[in-house]
């Protein structure tokens, strides 16, 4: 049986989303900075396969999945074509970057904790593997196009949103939860950290800064 | 028989030279930071083996031949030390940096697309670890010296010449052509694409960003 | 036995303090960048563990330490929460940072060489992996940060130290010295080369700028 909900097949389609989110995001991105077409599917290339790439590095596992996935070079290349043909449409504001980083960001979280769970690795490793995976490409993305990382912005929670979906899949997959509840769970728990720390504002606690203080 | 056509020789020999070629350029990029000897070696070790070090890890058959190459080490020093004495005679213009990027850009194309077709990992992924070997070390070399990766920059081709590289090899070894014609043909490709691009001006397409249509 | 200088031990200990060094280091360039909490503990994490991550990805014995140790998360957990309550008491100068930072460099360049010698790798593989251990975590915070890399500032020995303290420890390796001993001549040697260069101004040579020669 190979539905929809085996395992494999459920991270199949899962990671495939996540790859065309991220790429497409990046070339949102790329049309900010006025790359050509080849720039745009490099940076899309990067932020679609990147996080999955580290990720499948660490786990030791035999070859990345960047390298062996039939699936990703067609879907990077519909993204990027969606990107220099419709993104004009949709690229209007930062706003819009930032809500499809968001998705991507869950649904790597989500793709990257389903198949280290697949593999012995314990929960550290596995919570370590589910926000390299989640937070990979959009950081490989921003470094190379010479932006601050999103991880890095204040006022919002982002690797604690990846956080909070692959804690929320280990304990799930320690109660030996089906995988379609894990991963549901997964995106639940991170889509309301991300989104309502996006609209209502929650954020990150940040010291203050020495001169602040000594100023207050 | 290792003659200068058995594969593994081949492969060495282009490969030492995109080093070469690889590390003395990023002494140029060294000298106009004003980097000391240690931050152009650094900067020309990067460079050099940066490209195939991440090929070698995506590959997954042992110990990256960064370590275990013994013709590394004096071949980056002396590229250092080439261009720590001689750099200040070529290194007027931003020009002579472009050149020699361009010629270690497919310099390693060839021979990571040379080594990846040792391996059957599929066109796919031949391709792709084509293209990482070609950029993947100046790419290391601009991110760690806060430039803008020239894989970004507009108007010329840079990844699709590497790209036109590997796929020139991967074709001709589908129609079982030996090592050194394979090799010929992605040399010749990747610098016709390249140069070409450079001297009449092919400018890859780049979509027009939303303000420059609104006012147009 | 295992006493405080078994090999693994030894390593473990050394390999420790640096991630707590690296860490805290970390969570002080956090604090100046104006970092929330979680941005504070990624950039901690990064540092920690980034330099040996790279080092256990190019040794391809296994899923990196990164992965596997279960020191590591409570080591950065500790040096997070000490930047994030105490740091605004050190951090007053760039120089506090640089100080810890070049204390992290050495312990990692130690703990990496002692590492890299369990394994046979030959000298160059090891003095190579004792300095990616040594500067990595280092580069991926201030890249990831947007500094220059500390690697290629100029006017101090950096992985110049940490190259020292490598190739002493392979040539008392060489000697078959035991491994305390090893462990304390890399210390004496990278400690020596790096605060004498910050004390007393030993420089590394700096090639002229081609302008400054024409203007000379």
């Amino acid at each position: 049986m190979t539905g929809l909900l085996d395992p494999w097949t459920l991270f199949d389609v899962i990671d495939v989303v996540g790859v065309f989110i991220g790429a497409f995001t990046a070339t949102l991105v790329a049309r900010r900075l006025r790359y050509d077409i080849t720039g745009m599917w490099a940076l899309a290339l990067v932020a679609g396969l990147g996080g999955g790439l580290i990720r499948d590095l660490c786990l030791q596992v035999g070859p990345p999945l960047a390298l062996t996935e039939p699936a990703y070079l067609p879907t990077v290349a519909i993204a990027t074509i969606a990107g220099a043909t419709y993104g004009g449409k949709v690229d209007h504001t930062w706003k819009s970057i930032v809500f499809l980083d968001s998705l991507a960001l869950i649904t790597f979280a989500v793709a990257g904790s389903l198949r280290t769970l697949q593999y012995d690795y314990g929960i550290w490793a596995t919570a370590l593997l589910g926000v390299i995976t989640a937070v990979g490409g959009g950081v490989l993305r921003d470094v190379l196009s010479g932006e601050t990382p999103m991880i890095f912005r204040r006022a919002e929670l982002y690797a604690l949103a990846a956080l909070g979906a692959s804690v929320a899949m280990i304990m799930l997959d320690l109660l030996d939860q089906p995988r379609g509840s894990i991963a549901l769970a997964g995106y639940t728990v991170g889509l309301f950290l991300r989104f309502g720390s996006l609209r209502w504002g929650w954020m990150s606690w940040a010291p203050r800064a020495p001169e602040e203080r000594s100023r207050g």
